[in-house]
């Protein structure tokens, strides 16, 4: 039994439009011996992610915002260093959701053990293997079910859950699938990585048309995580009975003056559309289904995925930030060790 | 048998925003002798509705849009005045498509014969127990299914749809049911006659904030015959899981403009919310079920019905023009004979 000392991220003041790291604050904590049950762990890798800014507004949401001056929380993954919990073992590799610090002390209860990815980072358990691939998977299962044959578009494509998306479409059935990204780089992985049949670049001309003319027969189904101009782009192009999944907004996260939405919402009667909202919180259940394709897809070759990793608990706000305005390719994850 | 005069209303011209009276033409149409199989029928009532404003421009829609030049159609009961068709023998009450004329002759498969409904005007096939309250049966079902115990909002309650919808929510369970409608006569009925436990008028001030206010536990389903701000309510007021029938939005229909979405799509992701636009055409096989237990309801007692009645043919326009600017309590129907 030993002491130890960690490093923290905490809020230190709600974002008025766009965070800057003077919202954010650094906290050194030191752990006593471990009480019975539980562990100490050191993470190897944490998670940044869109929703996080919805939680660091006081509004109302399925998922209670942080609160100021304690330490922000998301998925995380690490190795148990000492443990007072009998299911923990020192050196097994544990899931969790004490993010945002290099080591952490809690009751064991909160930590899964999971198994070591022969050949593979231990990061993909916050990404394509984790939260963000079953994020793809329940918006185009249960949300806006992908049905053989459909076209597909995915907004910001090139993200954590949209590099999943475009993949699990593809495997679910889908004919064509159609992403937008924000730069040249992005749109020409998605084509030639990521098996996308057409990429559209938003910053080049207005998505709307862009869409029109990349799908002449219409979508089917659409997996949101932009908003704005692109839900009024799919809403164009929806063919009837067209069903939208909308996972996130984050081209209106960070403005503080009211969005204006699409202008063309009629077309949800005219063509029998279904538009659904969500949150991971109500799917966990549908983990065990995820994990057993995804494994499956995994080891038979058929996905492809990126990571921009920024090293250091030091930089975990700048990794924040940069993926907030897009400076990722697939999942951006933070290395502690 | 015997010739017959029948006059028709076309369409002359698309409207451009508000239709005016210009935007119609009178024909009138010589029947010759029945061809085996026609009847002749002399129309009792024929039906306006919201959506024959969509069928009046062109523009893709799960219905056709209406030709220049011929006669408009739309729902009408009437009664068979002469017969070469065995199934539908003269003086038969059938229901029909051929609306927008006083006399009608055609194939007999495009006439259902339907009972006398005693002591009831047979203006209710075309609004509680036809369409219109079928329209409200499938949204508060198939589209937004009403829970035990939820509260319900509907945008337009003083209308044919909306009258409809007000009641079958209770009768399926709703525990509060509140409803808008644009005068204070319409509100004051909404309480008084239909039910509903609070009835706000959108003229007074911003249906956003009063329906904060009427119900501070929030909405669990919208049905919506409205659209534009009373939308936007609805998703400032939805509780999480919250459903939305979207089945009109005639706040929109005339406007040439494109008219803004609401500002807070947001909320349908944070709130988990599911908001799906419909017409009737895909849900004609609900049809049996709901006539059901609308007749069993009628015969209980338990549905009341407004009509408002416009005379003649020569002012059938006149009626679809009013019905369009809200000069309508319940159903708008003219009668023809």
């Amino acid at each position: 039994m030993s002491t130890a000392t960690s490093t923290h991220i905490q809020l230190a003041s709600r974002p008025q439009g766009w965070p800057t790291p003077e919202n954010f604050s650094t906290t050194v904590v030191e752990y006593g011996d471990l009480a019975p049950g539980e562990v100490r762990v050191r993470n190897e890798f944490m998670s940044v992610d869109p929703y996080m800014r919805g939680r660091m507004n006081d509004v109302r949401s399925y998922v209670p915002p942080f609160q100021l001056g304690e330490t922000l929380t998301g998925g995380a993954v690490g190795r148990v260093i000492e443990s007072a919990s009998e299911a923990h073992p020192v050196g097994a590799v544990v899931l969790h959701q004490y993010g945002w610090r290099d080591i952490v002390q809690e009751d064991g209860a909160g930590f899964r053990v999971v198994e070591e990815l022969p050949g593979l980072p231990l990061s993909l358990y916050l990404g394509m293997l984790g939260m963000t691939g079953l994020t793809a998977y329940v918006g185009l299962t249960d949300i806006a079910p992908v049905h053989e044959g459909d076209t597909v578009f995915i907004s910001g494509a090139a993200g954590a859950v949209g590099t999943a998306a475009g993949q699990i479409a593809r495997l679910l059935g889908a004919k064509t699938v159609i992403g937008s990204a924000g730069s040249q780089e992005k749109v020409d992985l998605l084509t030639s990585k990521y098996g996308y049949d057409a990429a559209l670049n938003y910053k080049d001309s207005p998505i709307r048309q862009q869409l029109e003319q990349a799908a002449p027969g219409g979508i089917d189904v659409f997996f949101d995580n932009v908003g704005g101009d692109h839900l009024e782009a799919a809403l164009n192009s929806f063919n009837d009975g067209g069903r939208a999944a909308l996972c996130g907004a984050i081209s209106t996260y960070n403005t503080q003056e009211k969005v204006a939405g699409p202008d063309n919402m009629v077309n949800m009667i005219s063509r029998g559309l279904t538009m659904r909202g969500f949150t991971l919180g109500g799917y966990t259940h549908r983990a065990p289904e995820f994990t057993q394709k995804m494994t499956a897809w995994f080891s038979e070759g058929k996905v492809a995925y990126d990571e921009t990793v920024v090293d250091g608990i030091d930089h975990a706000v700048d990794a924040f930030l940069s993926m907030m305005r897009g400076g990722n390719i697939g999942k951006m994850v933070v290395r502690l060790s």
